[in-house]
């Protein structure tokens, strides 16, 4: 498996996953009964990424997150050269993932009416919009994910998990960024609703353009979480340079 | 201890608890006042699949599911000629474990009127009827299933937990499969009940229809959770093998 | 400190945390809205049991439970000498706990005036009296119980923690039982309230008896989690023997 | 990176997620309908110190509590010598991760119009005030935090992690301690909002007082979530020394 069909595999599972639960939340006549849908989400996108970076960490390192490459990019962990394929993987494995939430939840989307329900099963959108503020909360969810990354990784730098390990404890490396991801979720994911990556909002919003959903795609907000999880996570890498130096 | 009789008493374990948990939120009385079932019915459906593993794991690899036992047969890391063992163990402790389940709520079920209610604590039933969608939404839930679970055994692939390790750390070795499970429950299970297993979906059904309930049946769905999950686990394992060759 | 100091102060901080969390459920004017009840309430009892663990396990083994002494003492795990010592640091452990509880909530109990909510805090109550059915549920859920403990603690028998371990790694070893008691109290609490421990049910329901709070005692149940837990934990060691024999 | 930076940024980034989550439930028009706070609020507290501990853990030892290293200092795991920088570091910590909830959630803020949910995002206050009550509250939290962490840390009593260890298996360390505030907040936190840190409510508190929020401070409250841990703290320490002897 090439580092580019493990990034697509991982971040497909992910967003598939991760999607997936908000179709269950938002979407009618799902067996959930939308109590408690905070908890649900949060809880079900660390576990998301805890499937992908299974799938994908012993191949690629699980980066699944094009700030987490670049990040791993500036601090030489990867070499540069690897970077397009690293990229292409996650977006296009963003939009596979974001068209089987499509598939799975078909008969849900036909019932629902709330457009901004069904948007919200691809991509992000703000609690109150003010641009200045929802890219404050972006490049900060995601300053926290990458500095704490960079400190789970430690010398390794990549999120990679030993092939060879004893059943499942190998695994269970991938637990610590999925406990980050849970709790950046809880705590600073309710103002924007954390993208902190750019293939996991852009890819999806794409699918959803391309999809017979006749759904506002909402462009207009699109470019806060490419821009602000790529902001705060080069910012996170710096000052983590810094201080180890 | 047989594999016949580790499958047996790891999948009625599992089932006691995971169809025990819809019982606690679907029937009436119960000491759950019905807030949160969703992240309740799959918290702990997750860790019914961890005790199974603990249970079955050191003798029989923890199958507790025909799909995985097949899976394993394909990749021959399981021979065939087990495989009836297994899929005798699987069954008849779906069953042992669905009879338990109306042993300890038989006071329950006595006061709930609710038909749907008292089935939904045996088998599954989609959230909307529609053959084509529910096999995609089964197969799709299973393939993930057994496309991680042939990442988190690795080269090993028995889910087996090492019984000398130290106290505790060998039994961690069943976390990942179960927070794999939790997530799909999250995730992908609003639409169909999630069996991904014909042994948890056909088993308990048996039960229900042989004990004087007198609840429906439903005959007509019942080859979704049979066939759906066995066609998706098996494409996972080819796709598996294509990827890692 | 002794195994009786150990299985004292394990078993104190467990009901204090166990029933404190029922506290924080039933009795008025709490922080908590009362919304998703039985999340909370299995959530804070598997972790009660975890840090019980934590503290009593270097020492003792940490039982914390009579049917885990007398289940370890048949198994010749525990020699019977040592059993009384057990015991009483369970009971005299359970009361202790049981009394910081009212310490800890007493203005919420003065303006708790629902006798059945106070209780609660203390001891366990059927959702359904019926001695036999309440019998089968409590075995049944102590059965699963010792019988998974019998699995996770394999050859070693003993709960016990390396205290030599690097940091944490060695406490990690209290989280299966943890997890197990999170699934049982999910999935088979419903019924009766999961004492599964004599010591947890009867030290408390003493407390409550002594103390100034005018609420009924309800001995004529209090049977029920003393005998049935010791029979469903007697019967799980002997089919484990058999079956490992 | 200092001692003193170490509990600075992992203080700050405890505080960010930990005040953070409060302002998810406790701020208007978040994305969380208010539904299982609780859950909610104890969850990401339990993940917010796992944050920190990983971030701070390495070269710190990670204590992000001024009880926590008073503690170390009695039992001359930290010289006294560096006590000041540990508790300059936690305290400012502690106000930076206020001022950054204040810049998130600063749209939240405005359209919240209750005064006591604005200050619960910054500091404790008790359910049903009662300065005893709620002294004995605070203490006992405090108590069993101490009292249990110097059972985790044993005989290595710093909170470290091995920053050579196998990724992700080094971050894991850190979950005991996690899971121990998620139960000390599930079940005792209902009281008081369980501050069990000097740093982590007088920090906030003064950011509080120095930011145009016009909300009350409640300064008469202030000296409680101060001296209660202190003593719970110390008073652990001593038993835990005297029972070690």
């Amino acid at each position: 498996m090439s580092i580019f069909m493990a990034e697509l595999l991982g971040t497909a599972l992910m967003i598939l996953l991760g999607n997936g639960v908000v179709a269950t939340c938002c979407l009618k006549n799902t067996k959930h009964d939308k109590n408690g849908n905070w908890m649900i989400i949060t809880t079900a996108w660390a576990f998301a990424v805890f499937v992908g970076v299974i799938v994908a960490g012993p191949i690629s390192g699980a980066h699944l997150n094009p700030v987490v490459t670049i990040t791993f990019a500036l601090t030489n962990a990867v070499a540069w050269k690897l970077v397009p394929q690293y990229l292409m993987g996650e977006f296009i494995g963003a939009m596979v993932g974001a068209f089987l939430v499509w598939i799975v939840y078909k008969d849900h989307f036909k019932i629902t009416e709330d457009e901004s329900a069904k948007r919200a099963c691809f991509c992000t959108e703000p609690a109150i919009r003010n641009y200045v503020s929802n890219f404050i909360s972006e490049f900060t969810a995601t300053f926290v994910l990458i500095f704490t990354i960079l400190h789970i990784t430690g010398a390794n730098i990549h999120l990679t998990i030993d092939p060879n390990a004893n059943i499942g404890l190998g695994s269970i490396g991938a637990l610590p960024v999925a406990i980050l991801v849970w709790v950046l979720g809880l705590s600073l994911g309710s103002t924007t609703g954390y993208a902190m990556n750019p293939a996991r909002d852009l890819g999806p919003r794409i699918v959803l353009f391309l999809l017979p959903l006749k759904v506002k795609i909402d462009w207009k907000y699109s470019w806060i979480p490419i821009l602000a999880p790529l902001c705060g996570g080069v910012v996170a890498t710096f000052l983590h340079m810094f201080l180890s130096s």
